[in-house]
């Protein structure tokens, strides 16, 4: 991945990598206990993270990225922006303006495109508002929380890690902090990721971290649970939460979905909908929020057959693995063709890999940049216990590797927590390879001797007595087709909001020799305005040429974005390419002439080409989904300069 | 609106109702005391009732309309049902199974083409957990709520209204029941919606109700909030609510949405998404839930120019409209054309007529039944106080006539009051015909005189003395062109499941002479799947002509199901109706001639060509989107019986 330069200064950083992760392989082979190995595994934890952070920082960057001016941009042009800041902000809410709701929009068209139709998907919509028992059962209200701390005297409460990262870190810019501190300090940031409860009130103990905002001791640290709580109704025991994913309606709905798939599996089922999390002390802008879109997938299969049939459409494909056992080795991602992922065990079996697949097409296809995304495989202290296999889709910006899709094999542990927790029974039909034959056990009464009795056994409150001659035990034979088995779950999820926070880093470029002038170089299938028009001046004699030009791309069903106000056209266009739009039409002198004409710019290439206002709506519909290419129009058009 | 015979009936409740319109209209002018125009306007309320149960039941009937065996299929086929069934169900919330999800998704899709493509508005996506102070100066915290009853020993809830109306229902019902107390039950019941809360306290008294669960005494009645209440953070003061609405969200954005349009009024701007109202008890399916998708418009617009640009496009648009002057002298609705109903003044102004003429292509392209279809005016006492004129779009259901759409003139009051809550000024610019000349008065200080001093001021505590010598008044004018304005703001506001509901409703159908096979006739362009695909056998050879169809119909993305089972193809046709797939492809012994054909058949008429499998993506495409009609197929493509 990286120069061998690169690579020698990385060298002992993987090598210390290595020397942790063949210490945890062999206390588990050993069978040491779990404090060894849990300790072994934060030490190689601290020392992965070190190394990336190295990777990261050495490889060579897009020198011209400045995330102030790209966020600068987005507030600017109104793609988003704080939720409630008239009354002072919420962090971690965010409004979409006419930009970013587009954009969010064709995104999440594509998806469905990609995925539900493409895919055959079952596509469910089910409610936010989700009753304590359903969530009891996931493991959510136990499980689904964060360390905090608190304020002695105002109560004010911060996130555990946040805080001990926050002092720490001041400590370690304040020169007085000497040499001895500084290094305990570091190792111990490296580590925190893995820290319990114990380990928190330690560190906040040895190093007398205080409430940051009033200087106060600080209590706890407890568990604070990220679900949003509400109640439903008027009743006491009505509590209910936001749903924190989307997973569990199609879970609750699988009998429903089986039944509409006529009892058949393998079949998935997706939906695209906000999910909630009451985050501590968010920041990171869409990276970490309260209030989001997600896509899942729940794909049920048979636990012993994972097989996809159109695996062979991707077997060929590359896609960069950070494997689990190349980060225990201190080794880079590597290039692997699906197939040969799967044929090699990396990647546990086809359905997981044909999802990789299919995923990285949808990512490049709405502008992720191929080369800043890997997928990276959970460690298995990283997977619940129930898990098979996880692999995250990682998308480099300027916050570092962000998780942007989770995979997960989580065989079938829903289905039974839900079945556990109703005792209704989520299984499917199985075909046997061969009839199997099972004995039945049947007790038939004998009715006419029930009347008499000798054994008493009680139903709703009366004795009835029950003998030996009243029942008979017959034994029989039945030969069976089908056996029942709780399917497993495959589940991809999409964080919308991050994929769109890392399009738009990858998008962000600026003009070659013009420093001020910065583009969004956005797929014309996802940009927000496809068409600019642009009348050359306010001239009246445009007046009809425009309307016809707007009534082409009306009918189809282009959005556009008319500026006909009095800036030079270079400074018009400049405004256009800020937000995006990739194509611009240009309204001149030469128009008026018969059949009308305009120009159309290509605003990744600053090209233009002279078409008629009859031609245009075709050319921008079938440019923007992706029937044709920009390469298409110059060989089809006369260029113009 | 209906036959003599019928309004024969109709004659004396009509007459009833004109009574007490009269009354209503003369106290208002003789400037009565409002208990008296309150005790009118209920008499008023109650005789209206009566008439449009009498219309309703009255005019004559789709005989064949069944709501159970509608509600039967939508179970069924999974369009949606009751979320966490699994978990014994909570009411007020649904889930939506694939062909439901995909209606509303198409449904979604098309009101953003009608109103946020196609006539340029400003769509945004706000937070759906919105703070305190928002809603408190909205007036959904002190005003949003329903009157709720209490069981004095277990504390369960009842509305207050839905109580009442089903004990006194009960009480109809038994034979035993005297004639006096049947009338005096009637006229209340007439009378409930106007109730406060010490007529309904009254009547509980009156007739001595008690809970229905335990037939303990009742407590109450108290007002009770209807929205979902949670916290954001964990700090305490930091209560929160689920949105009630989305035109909020707009309205926190106001400014940047005006900077969006470069400071310029009027602009419309539109928000998609859900609203949350936690009823007390809600029923009636889709028509009243706890969660609920809206589509909200907010036109912005100057308060003393409420013209639309486009009014002349549909200003000779037939509507029917049910006036308040025609609810008061008990007439019934009537038809106009929407440039007669402004300039007669029945409508306020072009902005409203504007939108319900767009409104009624809406619903009419989606599949409502324009002889179904009416927008009322409410009657000033049902207006908010700042509200200029308010029509709802109201469609006839088996539930009687249901609200869909509201259009109000809501003034400039939500502006108004987050400005008064925030000190932020939420004004427009607007350009003055003339140039005014101001005066402007400054006060400026003489700073060498400033050292001395003789009367005292005090800032952050310190004293400052200011004497006469020491400041000089200036008075000069300025000729300003513009002048600040707060927005009127006119709302259209529809309810995306009750639209959706009623559209099912009227495409429910019974093909004559089989009673047993019921259908749905949805339109093209909202059908959730497009075209099914038969294969008359399950014959081997049919394969590739099979695929060749489906890479046909993905190509141009249209949503397909297949169909190889092994029922007869009538049957098959049958079960691809019940859900609505408005086009079906077989492929059959003839289709592998060279080249490949299919038949295409249109399931509202029963009606097949046969065309090339070439051909068919782009016909359905078409036909989907409207481009072409089903006799367009017919007339060019050869019959198939």
């Amino acid at each position: 991945m990286a120069s061998p330069e690169v690579e020698a200064k990385l060298a002992p950083l993987r090598a210390a990598v290595r020397e942790y992760g063949d210490l945890v392989r062999q206390l588990k082979t050993e069978g040491a206990a779990k404090v060894d190995i849990d300790k072994a595994v934060g030490e190689l934890k601290a020392r992965k993270k070190i190394l990336e952070a190295a990777e990261v920082s050495l490889v060579p960057k897009d020198a011209t990225f400045d995330r102030v001016l790209l966020e600068d941009l987005l507030r600017r042009r109104f793609f988003y922006d704080q939720s409630f800041a008239l009354y002072g902000g919420v962090s971690g809410l965010y409004d979409f303006g006419p930009m970013g709701c587009a954009l969010k929009a064709n995104l999440i068209q594509l998806w469905r495109k990609h995925f539900v139709l493409e895919e055959g998907m079952l596509e469910v919509g089910c409610s936010m508002l989700t009753p304590l028992p359903v969530l009891k059962a996931s493991g959510h209200v136990d499980r689904f929380a964060d360390l905090m701390v608190k304020d002695s005297l105002t109560g004010e409460c911060f996130r555990a890690d946040h805080l001990i990262k926050n002092l720490a870190e001041k400590l370690l810019k304040d020169e007085k902090t000497d040499v001895d501190l500084r290094n305990e300090l570091t190792e111990m940031l490296a580590r925190i990721d893995g820290f319990n409860k114990s380990d928190i009130k330690n560190v906040i103990d040895k190093y007398s971290f205080k409430s940051p905002s009033t200087g106060n001791p600080l209590l706890g640290p407890e568990e604070f649970n990220l679900m949003f709580k509400t109640s439903i109704g008027t009743k006491a025991d009505s509590e209910a939460f936001l749903r924190p994913e989307t997973a569990q309606g199609i879970f609750v709905n699988f009998k429903r979905l089986l039944e509409f798939n006529q009892g058949k599996l393998p079949f998935a089922a997706a939906q695209i909908g906000s999910a909630f999390r009451n985050e501590i002390s968010p920041r990171q802008g869409l990276i970490r929020v309260r209030e989001f879109d997600m896509c899942e997938i729940e794909h049920f299969v048979d636990p012993d057959d994972k097989r996809h049939p159109r695996f062979s459409r991707v077997s060929d494909q590359k896609i960069m693995l950070f494997s689990a056992c190349n980060q225990l080795d201190g080794k880079p991602a590597q290039s692997f063709t699906v197939g040969d992922a799967v044929n090699q065990k990396i990647i546990a079996n086809e359905m997981l890999g044909y999802y990789m697949a299919r995923e990285q097409q949808f990512l490049v296809k709405v502008g992720i940049d191929p080369a800043r995304l890997r997928f990276r495989q959970h460690l298995s202290n990283e997977m619940a216990h129930y898990a098979r296999d996880c692999w995250d889709a990682e998308i480099l910006t300027s916050y570092g590797w962000v998780e942007c899709i989770g995979n997960a094999d989580r065989a079938c542990y829903d289905l039974q927590q839900h079945q556990k927790a109703t005792g209704v029974k989520l299984t499917a039909e199985r075909n046997l390879k061969e009839p199997k034959t099972v004995e039945i056990v049947k007790v038939v009464p004998n009715k006419a001797a029930i009347a008499e009795n000798s054994a008493v056994i009680s139903i709703d409150s009366k004795n009835f007595t029950i003998t030996k001659d009243m029942v008979t035990v017959k034994h029989t034979t039945k030969k069976v087709h089908v056996e029942e088995i709780v399917p497993s779950v495959i589940e991809p999820s999409f964080g919308i909001g991050r994929i769109m926070y890392a399009v738009l880093e990858h998008a962000f470029r600026k003009r070659d020799g013009d420093e001020q002038r910065n583009f969004l170089a956005l797929a014309p299938g996802i940009a927000p305005i496809k068409c600019s028009i642009l009348p050359i001046s306010s001239n009246a004699k445009f007046e009809p040429i425009l309307e016809a030009v707007q009534e082409e791309l009306k009918s189809h069903e282009i959005s556009y974005k008319q500026d006909d106000s009095s800036g030079s056209i270079g400074r018009r266009y400049a405004r256009t390419d800020e937000i995006g739009i990739p194509f611009g039409i240009t309204v001149d002198f030469e128009s008026e002439l018969q059949p009308w004409t305009v120009t159309l710019r290509y605003a990744l290439t600053l090209e233009q080409v002279r078409l008629q206002v009859s031609e245009v709506g075709q050319v921008v519909s079938q440019l923007c989904n992706g029937k044709i290419c920009w390469n298409d129009v110059q060989n089809q058009y006369p260029k113009f300069e």
